[in-house]
């Protein structure tokens, strides 16, 4: 990435946590020849940031920040994004990009539409990467490898802008890159990663007891990982979309009333065909 | 082990896959002095587990398996392991323990409850380890260590064979060796293994498109990554107890549904909440 492709002498970071993090130390690991800022509240943590190398400069003025990038990415929590990025792109020059990295689309990108200076493209993104872990202490410069980026643009976000956006994800290691509205993005992540959450906080409180614990296999771990993500970053990212989750828990809901069935009335064909039928489906993304 | 602190000069494993293939190899290269046997339908697979090294011995004869033998362990398929237990205890010598590998044990321990030859003991064991990949090719003598295996004597089982079937899973690796009724057993396992599984197939059913299948990241992978098993075997296991299985999916029903409640109503404070004990739950097991 010697002379990067996506053109771009000073990117912003704003919010330095995993995902925000990990982009910083994929630029770094990838030979990314510009000045990366690290935007945050905190100037003890930037501080501690820098010297762990993962930015070369920090501030806490969000508007300084953005003056002279340009490509800002926000990584802040989904309730706080649009805030940022109308602050931000107030600062910015013209030609500059800003995206987010937000797990909703819809709410973000729909009250910006329109609300920013001229010659200042917002296009949302959703790298779809990250762990229940949290904090740059876990950046990982391949936490991107291998994955899918999501973006959101408008119908008449410039051309060269989403090229540039595309070029910037599939610089850090995204292996695919797919261009959707936010409100397709929101009704199919509601399936794929909100309602797993949800499910697997639910299962998490169904098992409380020591005696439990002690009989909780892996089968148990793996179902309920990511009932150990931060709290507040989850029911921000689930209120942003209760309606597409709302939608989604009401599909499980159906499904797992299949299976109950089935089992209650002691139909093992029909069992078997479903349970089948799940195999398939999760073989497919292995 | 050289001289083995459960005393048998030859082990029987009933049906060869990854569980009863993973006991073996923990056998083997834990130093167990005596004589494997593996008890199987297929001559042929037989003879590839003996080549792969798992086996000294095999027979497609389940009484002429027992008949030498002082340690007999089914891991056959729940819907299989009382028939085959009744006909190998038949065969049997005094002195002889059988026991062995399934997921639920009521179903299994109480059918065989009195039916045994004098002399001849059956003890139902757990052990709560296991994987999706199922087949002896993916045996792992590792698979047992640090885990918790379950016994279920009955009142009147002799206490020589519980110490000796307790000393048999610790030396395989297990960190703790739990005893308590079937039907305790069936209810706490129905919440930590069953309704997982229904869940994660559940979740599995509900998500089925190609874009789906590409927007599915690491959350959506570990969550259903049990679906994956083998569906036979699994239809068997729900369908053997299906009654702790149902009041296990009232249980997580409810907690989906306050969780659900949250979400709609947009109670931050609520969801959050709920989302702080999910994480704190799982957290302990981890």
């Amino acid at each position: 990435m010697p002379s990067d492709p996506f053109n771009a002498r000073q990117i912003a970071i704003a919010g330095v946590g995993l995902i925000g993090g990990s982009i910083a130390a994929a630029l770094k690991q990838r030979g990314y020849p510009g000045i990366i800022v690290g935007v945050g509240r905190s100037e003890a943590k930037l501080r501690d940031i820098q010297a762990a190398g993962l930015i070369d400069e920090f501030t806490t003025d969000a508007a300084a920040g953005a003056k002279l990038s340009d490509l800002i990415i926000f990584c802040t929590p989904v309730d706080h994004i649009v805030e940022g990025i109308l602050a931000a792109a107030r600062a910015s020059r013209p030609g500059t990009l800003i995206t987010d990295a937000g797990s909703v689309k819809g709410p973000i990108c729909e009250p910006l539409r329109g609300q920013l200076p001229e010659g200042v493209a917002f296009i949302g993104s959703h790298p779809l990467a990250g762990s229940e872990k949290q904090g740059y202490e876990h950046a990982d410069a391949d936490l991107f490898v291998g994955r899918t980026c999501v973006l959101t643009p408008d119908a008449d976000a410039p051309h060269e802008q989403i090229a540039r956006l595309r070029a910037f994800w599939e610089s850090l290691g995204f292996a695919a890159v797919l261009e959707m509205s936010p409100e397709h993005h929101d009704n199919v992540i509601a399936r794929t990663s909100h309602l797993p959450h949800a499910v697997a906080a639910a299962l998490a409180l169904a098992v409380s007891g020591p005696e439990e614990r002690q009989m909780a296999a892996t089968g148990f771990r793996d179902t309920t990982r990511i009932a150990s993500g931060d709290p507040d970053l989850w029911a921000a990212i689930l209120l942003e979309n209760a309606g597409p989750i709302g939608a989604a828990l009401d599909n499980f809901a159906g499904r797992l009333e299949e299976l109950r069935g089935a089992i209650a009335q002691h139909d093992a064909a029909r069992l078997k065909n479903l349970l089948q039928l799940a195999k398939t489906n999760r073989d497919r993304i292995a």
